[in-house]
C-alpha cells in the first residue's frame, strides 16, 4: 500500500485548541519528509508573533517551510512527492486572503478538490471551526464563515480522516 | 413498530456545517412522504439568497413546503401523519422570529415539548448550534442564545436521535 | 482504590448547553460530601441574574458554597479533603476575573496545573469552550479565548475525563 492510499487527513478545531500541534505530531509521526506550507500573512504584530510561536513550535525538527498565502495548489503541486507529508496551517487564513484579493472562491475551492484525490503526498490540512457562534453582524465575517464552511465540506468530503480538537482532545469525525 | 415510536431527530450544526442537506437526506431515505417547514422570513436579500439555495437543493425530489414563522406547533398538529416525515428547518429562526414578535418564549417551547411526545410523523428538527463562540457584546444575542440553548436542551431531551453536524459529518450525540 | 486516584473531570460546553447540570449531576451521584466554588462576580443585574437562577437549581441538596474569584488554589488547598467532591463553575469565568485584575496568567494557570495531580478531592471543572466562532474584533476579546483555550488544554491534559456537553447531552471527549 502506497502512502497516498490513505487520503488526506483534515484537523478542524477552534482557537488555541491544540488543532496545530495535534497535526504537527500526526506528521511528526509519520516517518515521512516533512513540509510545512504557511498560509498566513503577517500583516500586523498580533499575526507576526502567532506566526513567531508557531516557527518556534516546529524548530530543530526537520521541517521544511514554504510560505505562501494564495496559491496553495501550486505550491502543493510543486512540493507533492510520495515520501512525504504536506501539512497546510491553515484553511481558514487561506480563505481569508483569497477574500482579500477579490479571488473566485468556488473555483480556488475546485481546484483544490480536484488536486486532492491524486495528490501522492500524505496531506493533513488544518483549519479553525468558526461557524458555532453567533451569526456575525459584520457582512464580510458572515462570507467568510459561509465560505469556510463550504471548504470544509470539500476538503472533509475528499479526506480519509477528519478529527474535531478541543482543550487539545482530537474527536474523529471521519475514517 | 409504528414510525412515530421512533421519536424526534434533533440535527444540530455550525454555519454552513452541511445541517440541512444531512437532515434532507434523512428525510429523503426514510420512504416517507415528504413535508418541509421552513420557519425562514425573507426580511433581506441574505436572507431570501439562503431560502432560495435552500429550496434549490430540494428541487423535484417529492417535498411539500409549509412556510410559518411563528406557529410552528400549529402547522406541526395540521400536518401531522404516520406516512409523513416533517423536516423543520431551522429552530434558530423560529426562536428569532418569537423574539422579534415579543412572544412569550417559556410557553412557546413548552407548547412544543408537549407536542412532540405524541406526534404521528416521523419529525427531523435543523438548528444552529451557537453557544461555542464568544459571549456577544450584544445584550439580544446574549438573549438569543441563551433562547436557542434552552431550545435545544427541551428538544433534545425528546428526541430519539441528535447529532451534531460539522464539516459536512454527523457526530451522534444520542440514539 | 481511593477517589482521589480518578482524577479531575473537565466539563467544556457552550452557552446554556447544560454543562453546569451535567457537572452538578456527576457531584451529586458521586455519594461525596459537596463542595461548590462559584469564580462568577455580581457585577451587573445580567451576571446577578445567572448567578441566582444556579444557586437555586442547588438549592436544599446539601452543597457548600464558596466563592472565590481569583485565588482559585487557595481555596481548593483549604477544602481539599478525600471523602469531598468539587465543583468549580466556571474556569472561563475566573480567566474573566485573573484579566480584569491584570494578573499573570501563566503563573495562575501553572499554579493550578501543578496542584491537580496532588488533589484529594474529586474536582469538577466546568468551563466555557468560546473558540468555535469567528475571531472577535475585540482585542481583549481575542487575548480571553485564548487564555481560555490554553487553560482548557492544561487541564484537559492533567484531567482523567473530559466531556464536551451540548443540548444537555454529554460527548466524551477523554476517559
Amino acid at each position: 500500500m502506497t502512502v497516498s492510499k490513505l487520503g488526506p487527513i483534515l484537523v478542524l478545531g477552534g482557537a488555541r485548541s491544540g488543532k496545530s500541534r495535534f497535526a504537527e505530531r500526526l506528521a511528526e509521526t509519520s516517518g515521512l519528509k516533512m513540509h510545512y506550507v504557511a498560509t498566513g500573512r503577517a500583516f500586523d504584530d498580533e499575526m507576526r508573533d502567532r506566526i513567531v510561536h508557531h516557527k518556534a513550535a516546529r524548530q530543530g525538527k526537520g521541517w521544511t517551510t514554504h510560505e505562501e498565502p494564495l496559491d496553495l495548489v501550486g505550491v502543493l503541486a510543486r512540493i507533492d512527492a510520495r515520501d512525504r507529508v504536506i501539512l497546510v496551517d491553515c484553511l481558514t487564513l487561506w480563505v481569508t486572503n483569497l477574500m482579500m484579493e477579490g479571488r473566485d472562491m468556488a473555483a480556488a475551492f475546485a481546484a483544490l478538490a480536484d488536486f486532492l484525490p491524486g495528490a501522492q503526498a500524505r496531506l493533513v490540512f488544518v483549519s479553525n471551526e468558526v461557524g458555532l457562534g453567533i451569526v456575525p453582524e459584520n457582512r464580510m465575517a458572515r462570507a467568510f464563515r459561509d465560505h469556510a464552511g463550504r471548504l470544509h465540506q470539500i476538503v472533509a468530503e475528499k479526506s480519509a480522516e477528519v478529527y474535531l480538537v478541543a482543550a487539545g482532545l482530537p474527536l474523529k469525525m471521519k475514517g
